[in-house]
């Protein structure tokens, strides 16, 4: 019973500081708001995480992350030290996608088309 | 000569096609700038990555990807279809952080801090 109410509690801690998250972020104007889509994107992918890991985590893991205060801005902050693939798995679709595109483009050069 | 012309050419044109994007996106509620977060950083790497691509690609795909419309668009839509490690990437800095957060947690019980 202990462990489904803090498993609870901490969806309704991070829940609620996404809510406050992006309440304070949409009092800012507009292009600030879009300026900040990395922060944005990251710390609602840190929320959905955390929600999904919630049920296996460890009942100690919960009992601190309830007790740490802007848990998902902390993590945020952390993550921004750590290394990602993510400029390596654009570089790829593009190398694919631009590779592509020159093959369609000289198909229509040969026919006459460009 | 012509080489470094249509890779200006490209540059102008992807930078376009961003300050467009960009206008449009700021034309919408900020509601809707918060939730393209991820339309919107992903457009901006794709951009950033096709300016420091732009002088090693061939002439024949520079001349390809400048004939194309809407290229930043188009290649978000294919991003789409791509397998990314974003998500692994974030679980692997969770799971670290988290551990971190435990450790502390216990180690604060020990000294009966909490």
């Amino acid at each position: 019973m202990y462990r489904k109410q803090l498993e609870q509690a901490f969806c309704r801690k991070i829940s609620g500081e996404l809510t406050i998250f992006r309440y304070e972020v949409l009092q800012g104007e507009k292009e600030a708001i879009y300026e900040a889509a990395y922060q944005i994107d990251s710390i609602i992918s840190i929320y959905e995480l955390l929600v999904e890991m919630s049920s296996r985590l460890s009942t100690e893991t919960l009992e601190a992350a309830v007790m740490f205060p802007n848990i998902l801005t902390f993590l945020y902050r952390e993550w921004l030290g750590y290394e990602d693939s993510y400029t390596a798995d654009i570089q790829y679709c593009l190398d694919k996608e631009l590779a592509k595109l020159r093959r369609d483009y000289r198909d229509m050069k040969e026919e006459n088309i460009v």
